[in-house]
């Protein structure tokens, strides 16, 4: 799991190289903190990007198909992808504006999404996206019928292709603008869940569930 | 300002169309709260989606040129480009598996982003790329000098052909699921920002200024 996955040309960090992290485990770990993905497709040299849930099995993402529907309608062999998911730590302000940059832990994951089609995977996706989002949440509630399951899709990422991006700490400012005249440092940012607000519809009795009160992304 | 949009065949929100928002006083509510897009762009038929600032001046939005530096290296005349921007605002849970959902407002740019060529509107866009996130802290820094200006490129994407989509409230459950026992509603979710770290060279008499010490995203 830790060890070292070589870039491609494709996936190979550009731009500020320093902040490239081609570590599988580093990765998994922003992939299992964030929830939201956007997904990148190609229709007619146009791209598309959505944003959907998605979950994790492995080497394997599973999302939403429904994400890409425009797509798949007409593609069952799959579609080239891109999956990006961003996890924003903070502002960083520095004292020249070219070095204002922001703290960032994000992967790219460049890949061909593929239907699942076995019912009994498709379920089983559908449940690492459940338990992603609100883990225990699935056996609490009613469990899909036939009919939902036929009108829902799944699509499978594997994750060979990837990097991941990292930038973390204090402005770097050049040695000649420390001495300019303002603050510096960093607005620290972070997804707070609030207290939880029962449909009107729900029995006064029945108290909200732990993982729903004191939702929080778990960090490795 | 508040005048309907008329979708494309491209933009018309396909999936749970009554989610679907053409309103161009809306969408830029959206873009104007959020900070980070998710830009999608295309190399040899491969979706790429990289996550970046952006600040938006009346019908355009600018973009760091280095998001797509990948691909500008080559291309002057301009690229075909997706610019999604997504603020996450609660988990919905349902009764039964199927009618989770989150509630969230995204909005979706079609669009061809051409690289920023004169130097004052350049300039310019930098100042609305700073401002959108932090506002008054242009003034506050050291200004870019000529090399700087050189280094960085901007990216203009007008705002032509886009959707936004909406989704808010409580879960909606199929009638029969009412009776599940189960809590129902919803987990809001906010992104917030902490108390500022000063850098460890900075000058303790400076304090923290109030965009960083009470740093909020405006809600229209």
């Amino acid at each position: 799991m830790s060890s070292q996955h070589t870039p491609t040309a494709r996936t190979r960090v550009v731009r500020e190289p320093e902040r490239g992290v081609y570590d599988r485990e580093m990765a998994y770990s922003i992939l299992d903190e964030g929830f939201i993905c956007h997904v990148g497709f190609v229709v007619d040299g146009q791209p598309f990007v959505i944003p959907t849930s998605y979950g994790r099995s492995g080497d394997n993402l599973y999302i939403h198909g429904s994400a890409a529907s425009r797509m798949l309608r007409n593609l069952g062999s799959g579609i080239p992808v891109c999956v990006t998911v961003t996890l924003l730590d903070g502002l960083v302000l520095a004292r020249s504006v070219f070095n204002h940059s922001m703290n960032y832990r994000s992967v790219v994951v460049l890949g061909t999404a593929t239907l699942v089609q076995d019912p009994a995977e498709k379920l089983e996706a559908l449940r690492h996206l459940s338990e992603h989002i609100l883990p225990g949440r699935w056996d609490d509630s009613r469990q899909p019928n036939e009919k939902e399951l036929t009108a829902t899709s799944a699509l499978r990422v594997p994750i060979q292709e990837f990097s991941a991006k990292v930038r973390q700490g204090p402005p770097i400012d050049d040695e000649e603008d420390y001495a300019f005249r303002t603050w510096a440092g960093v607005v620290p940012l972070a997804m707070v869940s609030r207290t939880p607000i029962a449909d009107d519809r729900c029995d006064p009795k029945i108290t909200a569930p732990r993982y729903a009160s004191g939702y929080a992304r778990r960090k490795r």
